[in-house]
């Protein structure tokens, strides 16, 4: 068996599994598998199989046949003896989601699952499922590394960084896709860019692109500001305005929409909801066709149709994680882990998305020094919200959970916190412990 | 003439000053006066005569005659030998400031004075004249002590402070309100409370009431979720939500109503627009009245009705801060001055309003220590919208200006700001450097 | 019995209480008492017996024959009721303390009891003895103010503040005496004074001395230089190089000759150790003549050679410190609190000693901002010192106690700190818990 | 001539420049060299000439006779157009060295030469000269890196990169030659060792050793407590006493031996002299008989008995630092530059010595977190010894340079530091600029 690990996937029905398949099969000599544990929740049996068995037909497709996939409805098997713990779990699934989108638009606020109200209360459901997890993987698998993708994921990995001892790094598609974006519009290869990134998941920027000893940062915000975008799929394509980006002197990661333009996106996410149904209920659709063309037993490799399901790159990020641990390479990764003081002014214990160079013993951000006032302040407040929902959902503390939300830029008002919270608690109430 | 002083008042023509004068009247013994020097701007001089011959009457209806009461349209002679200089001008008077406010309203903003945009397009108008009187008082009168009532009072007071070596403290009548009114619910005397406040100007809580040795701050917040109220002239009665006061355990100032509760004071503000006019239309009412009565050479003492013009304990701070730095007294007073560490994670030039003893060498404030999470973050963000305020304003920054809009959280859409940046440099062109 | 109160006096039968009784007696209108509670160790009946004959004398000298004096060998019924309890406890008495300067001298070191081996050797026996009382005083007596003089009064009370819930402030009557000194030396009344203070125990500068406004620190440097000196009685007098004054720019209290000038003050102490004994055995000879003077029953007042053993003022600033608690008046005091931000970089929770206002709710610290560089490196070293000793004391750990002497800058080197090490373990073998 | 580069090199006539020819020998492929130039003073000129012919027969021999090797004795034309300005230089030759060694022999000093009194000396006298490099540098190849090896090299980096322009690093054997000796010691190839180095130049410690993700900090520890060595050529063989290292839970440097057994250090520094002559005297022997050889016209490779002057693996580092910058490679370097937050309780501009990142936009450190207190108070007081002797050094500054020798720990005493300052500023009076 040698150096042949076990990799765990909890929320392993998820339809952007056949994606990390893929990159495992395409890294197949730098990551050597012995086991693929899939592990979903009983009301997922269906999907997972269906995954499971396409993810079988996909190795077999390329002489992996000996690596065994299995699936799981309780987490204790797969973790047991597993090298990394995937988590991309969904608790309450799409439908979850969509109850989110739509509470922001009875109150005319954004209703994104990673910011504003609807990320809140993703958080409250997920963080306890998460420290489940965290727990077994602490007791069952001590030396294995959790690699999460759980949204919102910044928020998730502190959760589970500061109340467990598990070992976790948090891994997000949005730098790399930038890195990318960035590669293509500047006309270079992707290796020859070295960007600076710093802030937190989904609120992360550019501070500066190196491109062999030349720093061509200005060269960028004037390219966006004449009209290049850079976006992702899965958020709408607003232009920054130029005034803004030339003030700021770094480039903003797309999710930063949220926060820059919120009118703008407000409106958009109306006019969308109005259209073709929320992002949430979109996305039911897209799945719907996944897993439609998973089923078929034809089907031995990734489909095109999955990326419009949004997840450019990630298991490009995924693997190349899971290669520099297991490998000790020390390579340089921008991933979510311990501030450590690599980002003046936030405290050691805080997590935040940056630089780190990856190997055996972990992510190791490196320093940055500090953020620009604007964004130290945007930063600070994020930073905050995030630990006050944490600490809500972990205590069920109710007086945390309304300064969250206050604090949140996309809320803010008292009044509206407190009518918001008391329908997250109603409409999650099977999620959650009591909150008092 | 021994120990006498001579204090200068900028702004002299101000309906405040005979609240002053009454001040300085009752405080005759521990302050001996040797001159009184208003100073104006030409267009005010028909207010600052009248004041003038007001204030003459009232000091010698108290047998203090003696005194000298001086008139001046440029500041030099008032401020040469003087041991105070009074600051509470107002740059394009109320005019200004009711087209602050309907800027504001236009856009369905608060366009409160010292908050949002009036407060910065306040700030922008009035930092330039505020450096222009500190270098004044440098050269002229280096031992002087400014105090500065101009509001937006935080963000004048450290202006002064960053940019020139005069030396300044700002005042503000809010927490002695607070402390009068804390007294009052709890029936206890003024002197009895031991209140301890830290945060910014007009963003400033009560974290502690103490009364003997015993901490009644529970008990205070108990009385206003049951609906005891704390408000102030100028500011309107929306009681705080009981959720929001426990959320916090400690007691806003009125003026975080604005950011607390902003969604209702901005339907208020509307509603009295319509009504009655906008808070400076109030005000130039008011203040026709009440200068009517000044004109009236058998007035000689402060008339009634300047009460309702809400400077309440404006003289008694202003007095007491005279006082003990002048009789270097150490006395406990709540005043705007560098934190030098008092409030953790701000910076040690950062001026801010708490508790600090005052003696002959100036303001010192005492430790706080770390502000809750929640609090911290506000301030973070109004702290950082006012530096980015003071960078624009001296440098006629336009990148910092549309920051500090961005990062102000009253405000915060990019699109949004960018709009008001354009209309405040237009109507305020008269009174500002140019922007680039 | 109204607002009466009792006072413990935890090592009672010390030489110093007639002193601490005279203050008790000047002060009776500002604190009146109860009932004086004196507790030692059974093998100090007889002197504590005699100090509290010698006492009720006093008193009843006085016309305060009603409060009540009470003689204790167990803390508890003493401490039950009390108002404030006062430590200036000697673990192991004077024989101890000789013992330590015998092993400084042994090793060329300085054996002061409160810097170098002799401060370490103290600490290690005083810590569990205090934190046992004080865990008595957080039972029986919770709202009782602990007042420690016990040396090394700043380790002593940052381990009480660190490991027990019992409230703490420590006192040291070197600020005061620097301060009648100063103003001595200024030909200035004591109140006329301002001084800034900002160190650790035994280790403190004033950075500044004001008087009525004017910075007259430079004067007094320029005298110390021209030969005026400033000693206690305790501290051998050793002029201050001139050069060491100016570059320094503030005055070094009587205890940094240990760390400034190590070398004349260990020829000095050896030389005297020689010649009339070691402090300590100095001390023993005073002792014995003062309690013989004690036993007098005709004695009824403190004796005049009390102030030659070394604690001028400590009834003054003891006195002080009970009245502005008990009175909540807010007095101005130099005492030994929490940092909370005070000193900028040393931790919130770091024991220091600087001017603070002291009403019921404890002592709170004046921002002080940053210390000179070369004051902080010593500050720093030090507090690191005591730090490790206490988590030594508290532990039993032996790892930290040798770096907290290898920290020390009286002694540093490595092998001779484990050689000190372990004499200090052998030596002291009764008093403490097993070291690992 | 395409990308093939040019590297000038101060103090080009160093009896070290050998060995760096031999590394850009074996580096020819990823350093291509179109001129070395060497500069030296006038009296250095025929061992620079010497060194210029034996570097041209190196190159010869290995097929580089197309490199131009070219000797100056003004750094100008040296320095325009070069890439790397690479810095060696020895203000004062061995002759200031051995009068800095005799006079801490004089004092029962320590006189080592980048450690208490030596290198404050050495620092006071090569400061001057190394910054008007650095404006040289700045002025005519502002694009060029300075690699600086010249002691106190920890000093001199921060000198120049606090007050130039210029882009430099810090460079020291130290943490390769621990490298190379751990790998020994674990038997385990350089390459698959990770350790995490962080403290200042001369003072850098070993925090962890993992070796292919398992953390083998104890095990080295163990085996040093047990005997086993690790020193370096031109330091006294000490073992470390184990119980220094087991409290410390970290390997310190060879130089550490300075401040933990200074005692014994300072002995046999003592034997050493009185046999053999201080190292420089030494030094000066070893380097005769060097250039003896390096003038034999048939010599055309590094001598064997270059090995014995003390700068192991000086080419390796310097080579991959050069290599790193010039490929834009990222590569894991351990170097001294600005400290970014990387260790926590540092200003981020103080030069460390740790981990670091190194493109061809520089070095940038990973973050580390908080060194262990002893740790801390140590590199503070170093820290703060560091930055007074700067400051002394740039403005003539006795009072910071007074304060500088008080603050080091192997001097301390305040009347002994003003001693040796005399010493020092009379020795070295042809260096220095006046001092007042």
């Amino acid at each position: 068996m040698g150096n042949k690990i076990k990799i765990a996937v909890i929320g392993g029905g998820s339809s952007y599994t056949p994606e990390l398949v893929e990159g495992l099969i395409a890294r197949r000599e730098t990551v050597e598998l012995r086991e693929l544990a899939l592990v979903d929740v009983e009301q997922g049996r269906e999907k997972v199989e269906t995954i499971a068995a396409l993810t079988r037909r996909m190795l077999a497709k390329n002489g992996m046949e000996a690596v065994k996939v299995t699936v799981h409805f309780q987490p204790d098997e797969a973790i047991r003896g597993a090298s990394f713990v995937l988590t991309q779990l969904r608790v309450g699934q799409l439908k979850a989601r969509a109850a989110d989108e739509r509470l922001g638009l009875k109150y005319n606020l954004i209703g994104q699952e990673t910011t504003g109200v609807g990320g809140f209360a993703k958080a409250l459901r997920t963080i306890p499922v998460m420290l489940n997890i965290a727990r077994k993987v602490e007791a069952l698998a001590p030396e294995a590394w959790i690699i999460n993708f759980t949204n919102p994921a910044g928020i998730v990995t502190e959760a589970v960084q500061r109340h467990t001892k598990a070992k976790i790094i948090g891994l997000c598609n949005v730098p790399i896709t930038m890195h990318h974006m960035l590669a293509q519009m500047l006309d270079e290869p992707f290796e020859a860019l070295r960007l600076r990134f710093a802030g937190l998941n989904h609120m992360v920027w550019v501070h500066e692109v190196n491109v062999r000893g030349e720093n061509r940062t200005r060269e960028v915000i004037d390219k966006l500001c004449n009209g290049a975008t850079m976006t992702m799929n899965n958020i709408k394509e607003a232009p920054w305005p130029a005034a803004l980006l030339r003030a700021l002197g770094a480039i903003p990661c797309p999710y930063h929409r949220y926060f820059y333009l919120t009118r703008e996106m407000l409106e958009e996410e109306q006019a969308d909801a109005k259209a073709g149904g929320t992002r949430a209920e979109q996305v039911m659709k897209v799945e719907d066709s996944l897993f439609r063309q998973y089923r078929d037993p034809q089907l031995d490799h990734k489909p095109e149709a999955l990326r419009f399901r949004g997840g450019a790159f990630y298991s490009q990020v995924a693997l190349e994680l899971i290669a520099a641990i297991h490998n000790d390479t020390g390579a340089p990764l921008v991933v979510n882990t311990a501030n450590l003081g690599a980002i003046q002014g936030l405290a050691a214990d805080a997590v935040v998305e940056t630089n780190c160079i990856v190997d055996a013993t972990g992510a190791k951000p490196l320093a940055f020094g500090a953020l620009s006032p604007a964004m130290h302040a945007l930063t600070t407040q994020i930073k905050t919200y995030e630990q006050l929902t944490i600490e809500a959902a972990v205590n069920g503390d109710k007086r945390a959970a309304l300064l969250a939300l206050i604090v949140n830029p996309l809320i803010g008002d008292a009044k509206l916190a407190a009518d918001l919270l008391d329908e997250v608690l109603i409409l999650n109430r099977d999620y959650l412990r009591p909150f008092i």
